[in-house]
């Protein structure tokens, strides 16, 4: 086995980075017997260069601009941990492959938005690029599926993937606080993006999913087919009578390839409260993955932070040191399929939840738009109330989400439905 | 990439031997796609060529002897898939490794027993052993610990990893069945191997502890250092004292290096019946590992069976068939540590068990014999009895189990005590 040293480049030294610099330093010795020769820093990069980050960085070249350290001849392996879909992040990526540099990221929007266009190019080039840490943090959940269930036709990827997100749910839960005193929380603790919407609107957990899917199914990331839904609906009330149904409410990803196409969702969901993924807490993510073979795999881990996501990156940049060469999505970039999109297709029941005028009739009217759009009543609940409307909930049978969104389109224009009906679907997991 | 084919010899047309042909012959176009190049079946041993399994193996070319396999020049890489320690499966092994072919097995007895000898000759001759089969089923655990998790320092590596076990002990507290019935009825659904101490001793979940621990603490694998206690002395009151309390019993593995030297246990244990461990139905395994950086991953999945145990081979020959090389233990064999064994250093809670003469004072010589120990009490229970002896339940503070062997000693020769008492160590996982 060759005793040369694997040099990395680190582009990015934020959390993510400096917990790379500190792997790299700490466990010298460790990194060299597992991966067969010395991993070392060759270069870096970041926006200040004297900032204090708690690791010496004065041994390591420096850049300015991120793009010259994928042009370094001592470079082996750009770490790119920058983030950002496009900008600096996309151009040292894209010049890292195009010089025949192996990339190792974490960056799930990069990815996701260009992920077949720099598989291309990673290809071409013959280099390789390694995401493992893009997805769902410290958990190993990308080599699993690329590598130690590549025996199986997937049938469905499962995930909870945002821990911001189910760390505002589940603390509305226990602090019986509602959705806005949350996500003020989540500010303050600094757990949100500098742009919220990424976490509480679905996106950044749609990215992951969106990779999750192209491995699963041998299909071309495709991010805008993914069906988002963020958390920002999602009433105290909601969670509660959830909780007295059994469920929990979570941002619940899902990709299955199904009779009519790829379907991709991201969306808050009930499930059960006593299952791997409704009992989940706070930060923690959870991502199962169903197989013919395998049946069924669930992995649970931290879905952010230095530590964890530093481990994810150090896994690719292992493999690498070791000589291990896989295809971005598991299969050559050329091979992958397009997936024709597809809306929600397998049916569920789901909750419904509606102000009602208390007019005499009125419910009788909600269920004739119910039983118009298709939707079958299984359960309903109106709790008592003071104002002159009563919050109702229903729970439907299983039917398909275009049923459902008929029916809420006819709620939403009759008079005797007081504000926008939300529906969240149940998935017995 | 290369085009020419992995061609496999399959040693072994058992349950898992049978799913594997299933796997490359249904899923030969995802293989190739994946792999890079097709994967095919050269040629076949089992101990019947006319017994009828579901599958055509007509196509194959056919030994009477396994170890002819190994020596064929049309095979790539020996699946060894007949299990035992010794015997044909090391001869053919052996073999098989002594040709530089590579070899996938799921025997977690031949490598428990003969890993350190097994990694080396591999490595003498450049061919890869890989085993993630022998370990948790179809969890891929020996990748996450050996790959996504290499840049960790492993702390602690903890797991259910008997399907059979967790399936008695889950029947017991569901049907308020004691253990003969319910290893009875495993017994009938066939379950138990041949020689059932190998599950109902802790063996099995031993070999498979041993394993793990030796890629973890990069140490030469030690079986004969696992304490081993199996699930024998289980009574039900045990389980329904353990619920009330607010846990289940189950077969818990534990591997970690302390100060004094890496200890390998597994032991019945007590876990909070909320926990992911506790939580474990029937033959589920679970396998937690924790490290310095990635904190803790839970890796969960079905730990047996023909679909997820073949699935868990095929990702070795995947891995084999995209170039991919690793030492077996993750480390060159000859890097790997000879651990100094240390027996349960870490100190826990206990729970002990015994029937004590129902005499005015009998309750106060217990208690002075366990103080004596150095093993003090946190609660204790006495349920209504009519025998002339009582049940007395002691839930002690944190102690060592050298402790805890010093009381029962104690306790079980003095005549207040009437039957040998039982201690199940509490794990706050």
């Amino acid at each position: 086995m060759s005793q040369s040293p694997l040099r990395l480049g680190i582009a990015g030294l934020g959390t993510v980075g400096v917990g790379v610099v500190r792997i790299v330093r700490k466990h010298a010795k460790l990194l060299e017997a597992r991966a067969g020769r010395p991993i070392e820093i060759a270069a870096v990069s970041a926006r200040s260069r004297d900032k204090d980050r708690g690791v010496d960085i004065a041994h390591y070249a420096w850049e300015d601009d991120p793009v010259a350290i994928a042009r370094r001849d001592d470079v082996d392996v750009v770490v790119e941990l920058m983030g950002g879909s496009d900008g600096p992040a996309k151009a040292t990526v894209e010049t890292a492959l195009a010089n025949g540099k192996h990339v190792v990221t974490a960056n799930k929007a990069l990815l996701a938005h260009h992920g077949q266009d720099l598989a291309e190019a990673a290809e071409a080039s013959g280099a390789v690029l390694r995401f493992e840490a893009a997805v769902a943090g410290g958990i190993p959940v990308v080599k699993a599926l690329t590598e130690g269930l590549a025996g199986n036709e997937i049938t469905r990827v499962m995930g909870v993937m945002n821990g911001t997100c189910n760390y505002i749910l589940t603390r509305m839960e226990a602090t019986h606080q509602g959705y806005n005193a949350l996500f003020e929380e989540a500010h303050k603790l600094g757990y949100l993006e500098a742009d919220p919407q990424l976490d509480v609107g679905g996106i950044d957990a749609g990215h992951k999913l969106s990779l999750l899917a192209a491995i699963a199914f041998g299909t071309r990331v495709d991010f805008d087919a993914v069906e988002l839904e963020g958390i920002e609906q999602i009433e105290l009330r909601d969670i509660e009578e959830a909780a007295e149904m059994g469920y929990r409410i979570k941002l619940l990803g899902v990709a299955q390839m199904t009779g009519r196409g790829l379907e991709q969702r991201m969306s808050p969901c009930l499930l059960p409260a006593a299952s791997p993924l409704g009992a989940l807490e706070g930060g923690t993510n959870m991502v199962v993955i169903e197989g013919d073979m395998v049946e069924q795999i669930v992995l649970r881990g931290p879905g952010a932070g230095e530590g964890p996501t530093a481990s994810a990156v150090m896994g690719d940049v292992i493999d690498l040191a070791r000589g291990f060469r896989v295809a971005t999505f598991g299969q050559p970039a050329a091979t992958l399929a397009k997936a024709k999109p597809a809306r929600a297709v397998v049916p569920a029941p789901y909750y419904i939840r509606m102000e009602l005028q208390d007019k005499p009739g009125a419910m009788a009217k909600v269920a004739a738009m119910l039983g118009d759009a298709g939707v079958s009543i299984d359960r309903m609940r109106q709790h008592g109330h003071k104002e002159p409307t009563a919050p109702v909930i229903f729970v439907t049978h299983k039917c398909a989400r275009s049923q459902v969104d008929e029916a809420l389109e006819r709620l939403a224009t009759n008079p005797v439905v007081a504000s926008a009906p939300v529906a969240i679907r149940i998935e017995e997991v």
